[in-house]
């Protein structure tokens, strides 16, 4: 008999359920979790727990639960269920969900958990599987409302009637499909409240606007920007209707797009790192991108090694050598910043790059007189040598100027040759803003020598 | 007699139409713009051309173009425009933008505006300006849809009727009013298409789920995790409903708050900057965090000071000490944004901070040692000395530990003690990894002094 729940913390009382195979106790702890605790107690199981306590709950709640881990995750779990346990859980989520799932498993598993689903569910899924996650077909979901044009208003709310329990809610506006099932029109609800019982719905339609599956994010957001629609209908290359992409599905594929840019320019390349992955796969992750990172490291460094004598000469120096990189990369992300979100919002194109170019040395000029100024008179403060500031004040003005012009410049660059701003504009930046950095310091440093030995 | 637009850039046109006073051939140039260049074209204008346009159009359409401003610079565009003009155009928006924007005005000036808006909308806004952008009357909408449930299903058709034309769609869902206002339930609008002509609507109701004005943006993410609705009716203190929240007035509330601490991260405090604000404001903007940086970069660099006569000896260690220190940043910081991340999917509690440190001990140990021997190796085949490649590669790879676990824990500290992660976790981390990374370098150099000169 396992020691009362109250004396344990839940993911341990978790714990000892699943390992009496207790379904009801597990539940009963669950229940008892505050809402915003669930994931936080999940994630406190190791990950051959987090399955036994799948196959262990009825398929419907495993799938609430499911829902809560972030897709990879439960990738990762559905992928070491066995096929049977797998599958009917799998039947319980929408299958715009299944097809994220399974699209991240390996082919072979994903066709075995396919043939043990529902077989509607799993054409559905079929239909979804090979859309990518940034088009239309990769959001929208195919549950959609629609009847033929021809119905007459008694037989819909008939057919409503009859459909009571599986229809979760009524979209505001009906569509309506014409014999070759390509949307016609649609119909306000309260225009079907309103309609002759006896008339075809198709004769109080209006207009409807669609999009092809092939539509991207920003076409979507383009959509919801212009229609104050909660959905858009869907449709293949014969205008027939496939789906309907919901407002917030792609709200949350737009904020996913952007978490995932952020992690990019945090450098975790791969992404979507969680601390419940095995540590390999965690550090390899973060190293996939640290490896590069040295390289440039190395190179931008190598730089300082041409200038050894001058930096026998005057060791102060080496001081100020970070302090010139740190702050240009700095500046320089900063103008990464700005300029990703100008692109995001859609008020720089990359056709724009010399105007940003010129709107960024202008800010360049402004702070890298004001930090040149700052770093000119705390090295001379400290060394009592106003030529060592000169050299290095001087340094930093310009490394700015050259900083803010290459982060602001270089993301429309990139996303103009189709490459992910966010994830090369950092590396590109830092390496050629240490090397200039370190360059003008040492340069200058050089040329300037009489005066700072002096 | 201006050229014809089409020798024009589309932003050039408009200036010419602007200068006229043409209202309708500004209209004409914007109504040829594609959707996705409009905003684009529209920040190719003076900030004064921005307030003529606005002026020279008819409320709704200039209301349809401040959409496209953000909300800081609509607010300022508003700023500018006369009284009259900017509650003529104002009066066009739902009453939360209107909210956003006056809130961001002087109070004297957001009462001017509000002084010549139509009353009943004016006394909207003055509801809503109070309530900070992070809680539910923040996001919320006036505009709700609900009945007294005692209003009879007939009576219910022909009001809607009535309303046709303001109504924009019919909620899922109606909501229920009892006679002191407070939400006593909601009826499915299928069962109303059902109900008995003259039975109270109250008669088929299902209980309905509210929360307060003050909820925050996490409250409301838990309530849209668990609850399928389209949206969550907000009520004041006693109970009574005060307006409504969508579920994706959520959904870009939160992703608002993503970018924003994202720009934080990247070092612009404040936030926001778009590159079509005055010159002086953006430079400002962005020396209020670099002026900081400086002086945390001059405080870290101070210990290389600490250490000339060692580097005076073994110049090479100068090419190392910048790479000692990205390279700790660069863990340090892939660090921070999986802690970001998982206090955002609620996996992590500030409470959690020893287990996430003894997670991030784990993996720096690993990447320590790949990133310190990868360094030793490149430091002895430089410089052919390998106690040199001993040194750095040892600071390095403890260094490393350093900062991931600097990095992994801060973020869970500050969010404990009620400070934003997102813009101290930065500065926190490269300070102390920067003058920790010095240390180990030139001090395991001190202590080894005789193999490295040897």
């Amino acid at each position: 008999m396992a020691t009362p729940a109250q004396d344990l913390k839940p993911w341990e009382a978790l714990r000892e359920r699943i390992a009496d195979d207790d379904r009801d106790g597990a539940e009963a702890v669950l229940a008892k979790l505050p809402p915003e605790e669930t994931v936080r107690v999940l994630f406190r199981l190791s990950s051959e727990d987090q399955q036994r306590l799948l196959a262990l709950m009825p398929p419907d709640e495993a799938a609430d639960l499911l829902h809560e881990f972030p897709d990879q995750l439960a990738a990762d779990l559905i992928d070491h269920l066995d096929t049977e346990a797998a599958a009917h859980i799998v039947d319980e989520l929408p299958s715009d969900d299944v097809a994220d799932i399974l699209g991240s498993l390996d082919r072979a598993h994903a066709e075995a958990i396919l043939g043990s689903m529902d077989p509607e569910a799993a054409g559905e899924v079929r239909e979804l599987i090979d859309y990518p996650t940034d088009v239309a077909g990769g959001v929208m979901e195919l549950e959609h409302f629609a009847y033929p044009e021809t119905i007459r208003q008694r037989d819909f709310i008939r057919d409503v009637r009859a459909r009571r329990k599986e229809i979760e809610q009524l979209p505001a506006r009906l569509l309506l499909l014409d014999s070759l099932g390509r949307p016609s029109g649609a119909v306000h609800i309260e225009d079907v409240l309103l309609a002759n019982p006896d008339s075809p719905l198709g004769t109080v339609a209006e207009p409807v606007v669609t999009l092809p599956v092939t539509a991207d994010l920003d076409v979507l957001e383009d959509y919801f920007d212009e229609y104050e629609t909660p959905g858009v209908p869907i449709v293949d290359d014969g205008g027939r209707l496939v789906g309907r992409v919901r407002r917030q599905d792609l709200q949350e594929a737009l904020a996913e797009r952007a978490s995932s840019d952020q992690l990019k320019v945090q450098g975790i390349v791969s992404g979507e790192e969680l601390r419940a992955m095995p540590l390999v796969s965690r550090s390899r992750r973060r190293l996939s991108w640290l490896s590069v990172n040295i390289v440039l490291n190395i190179i931008a460094a190598s730089v300082i090694a041409m200038f050894q004598d001058t930096l026998a000469a005057v060791i102060a120096l080496a001081v100020f050598l970070p302090i010139v990189s740190d702050m240009s990369g700095c500046s320089g992300n900063q103008a990464v910043a700005v300029s990703m979100r100008e692109l995001t919002l859609g008020i720089v194109k990359p056709r724009d790059v010399l105007r940003v170019w010129w709107q960024e040395v202008s800010v360049g000029l402004i702070n890298g007189a004001a930090l040149g100024t700052l770093l000119a008179v705390a090295a001379y403060l400290w060394q009592g040598n106003a030529a060592l500031g000169a050299v290095v004040g001087l340094a930093l003005g310009i490394n700015t100027i050259v900083a803010v012009s290459i982060g602001g410049c270089v993301p429309l660059l990139l996303k103009h040759f189709k490459v992910d701003p966010a994830v090369a504009s950092g590396p590109i930046l830092t390496t050629v803003t240490d090397m200039c950095g370190f360059f003008l310091v040492l340069g200058i440093a050089t040329l300037s020598l009489p005066y700072l030995i002096a």
